[in-house]
């Protein structure tokens, strides 16, 4: 895998994030034409399936054939979601170059969401772990652990940073080399963003990566993302379109919008390797697809702003 | 005027910047029962008209009659916009608090929107501060400068940071007692607001009020929010359901959204003495008079996140 020259690395999280509600089947081929077109557009990095039981989301049926097919695109970096060994075991078969371990840090969202306590959350985390450590050295895929409820929860309301803290200490000190901050119901607040982002990356940016992933259902998604920014994190989810939504909340948006995301970074200057041209013609795959789904975004509405210089053109210009 | 024990400032600027290029006439009678019901809802400052010639906007012909029956509301203080002198002559016959006289940083945003080069501009501003300084001191108005296009011209593109720390720096000198940087084509980043804002406030926070007005054009309002906020601005516009819009942009959003921004301060433990509940309900207003203008705001479709405190009921029910 070649590394791009970036400052901040995005990635789609659209095709696991975003589709996982959505009842269309949004058909294999599609999906995988909206991979290689991403990633034709540069995107670094998506997150391509979700390796769970069919029978629990249909949605994900043909994962290890979109994994498979996304692992034959150039320099793109290929990830996906597990809830747990079983699914870390058919991403591994398929040979997925990074496998993200779901857990949320409030203990009654991971009972109603992933129907187990956070202690055995912890300890089937320590099972893929083993799973990766058995494998020959080249061929161990990266491993991440991403932290739903990281800024409060649907159901248990507000949840203290200590006990952020404390949740990714037992990940870190297991083994993952990756932590997502997860927002998944929208309670982010930029101090308190920028509070806890400061406080991971101090206590564990040494050891582990520290990413971000926001969703913008009260509106706050980007200012969240400059709180993070600040906060020294570089890495970010994004959707394209911000495809994506939240089963409690019919009327509310989902993840951040990626246009948007490589937006703002680019216009601060930081480097994304991203074309937001080609970035934004891909959108027309998934109004083809899902022509009911809502496609959020203002800069696919309003454009460039006049002069404007994206950091990676520059950049490229430079070289 | 009572003085409010909030930490941030947010004024609505939806019934000036809002409705002026609404083709709608929005009825005398309910702009006073918009501006009535959101100073209940605790706005502390709100921008209630321009003084225009009604030829040029009919939307503001009642514009002295609004002010004066805003000016009959306690605790409320009361803000116009003017473009000349002939303007604030008009506001002082009212006699509101505040008269904010509108000038470009951009010659050409000047020659186009104020018809006038920007040297005119500053040599209108120091009648209108003549005009001030001739009244007896208790009855003196206070005087704002807005600076449009600081961040970017929709004609000339880049606006350099340089050029308006010195348009500041003139009006500053020529007696402006607050200066409102305004982003008003949406052309603003966090990056660039944090860095501006840290210079503006660095040369003249000790003399001058600085306060902030973004537009939501390309989604990054409420980040540039944060990023203001982090340099140390405590003013704030917004309007009402992000009611406003851009000409030169058909799809695009106005204004930041008033709730949003509320709700991102009150989050972040900073007061503003707004009662969101009763804020939300003040839509309806705009809906009924203005049923093809789209209402914008997350907050008010996703509502509350559990648990949440807004500063303004903590610090409230510890006093």
């Amino acid at each position: 895998m070649a590394q791009r020259d970036i400052d901040v690395e995005c990635r789609e999280a659209g095709l696991r994030d975003g589709i996982q509600i959505v009842k269309t089947f949004f058909p294999t081929e599609e999906k995988i034409r909206w991979i290689r077109d991403e990633a034709a557009a540069g995107m670094p990095n998506i997150q391509v399936c979700s390796f769970v039981p069919p029978k629990l989301l249909p949605q994900f049926s043909d994962a290890a054939e979109v994994a498979a097919a996304s692992l034959k695109i150039e320099e793109l970096w290929v990830s996906a979601l597990v809830p747990n060994l079983r699914g870390a075991e058919d991403a591994l078969r398929v040979g997925v170059h990074e496998i993200d371990f779901m857990n949320s840090v409030s203990e009654s969202h991971s009972m109603s969401n992933g129907r187990r306590s956070t202690a055995e959350s912890l300890a089937e985390f320590k099972r893929v772990v083993a799973l990766r450590d058995s494998l020959p050295k080249d061929r161990r895929f990266k491993l991440a652990s991403g932290f739903a409820t990281s800024f409060g929860c649907s159901i248990e309301g507000n949840v203290p940073h200590k006990a952020v803290m404390a949740a990714i200490e037992k990940f870190v000190a297991a083994g993952t080399q990756e932590v997502v901050i997860a927002d998944t119901v929208g309670y982010g607040n930029p101090r308190d963003v920028k509070e806890l982002f400061t406080q991971v990356i101090k206590a564990f940016g040494d050891d582990v990566l520290v990413a971000a992933h926001f969703h913008d259902t009260r509106g706050l998604g980007l200012a969240n993302v400059y709180a993070a920014l600040e906060a020294g994190c570089r890495r970010f989810d994004a959707s394209l379109a911000g495809l994506g939504g939240c089963p409690y909340a019919p009327n509310a948006t989902g993840n951040i919008v990626m246009e948007d995301l490589v937006f703002l970074l680019e216009g601060a200057g930081l480097c994304t390797g991203i074309n937001l041209d080609k970035l934004v013609q891909v959108r027309d795959i998934i109004s083809k697809n899902l022509p009911d789904e809502p496609l959020h975004g203002t800069f696919a509405k309003a454009g460039y702003t006049k002069g404007f210089r994206p950091a990676s053109t520059i950049s490229m210009a430079a070289e």
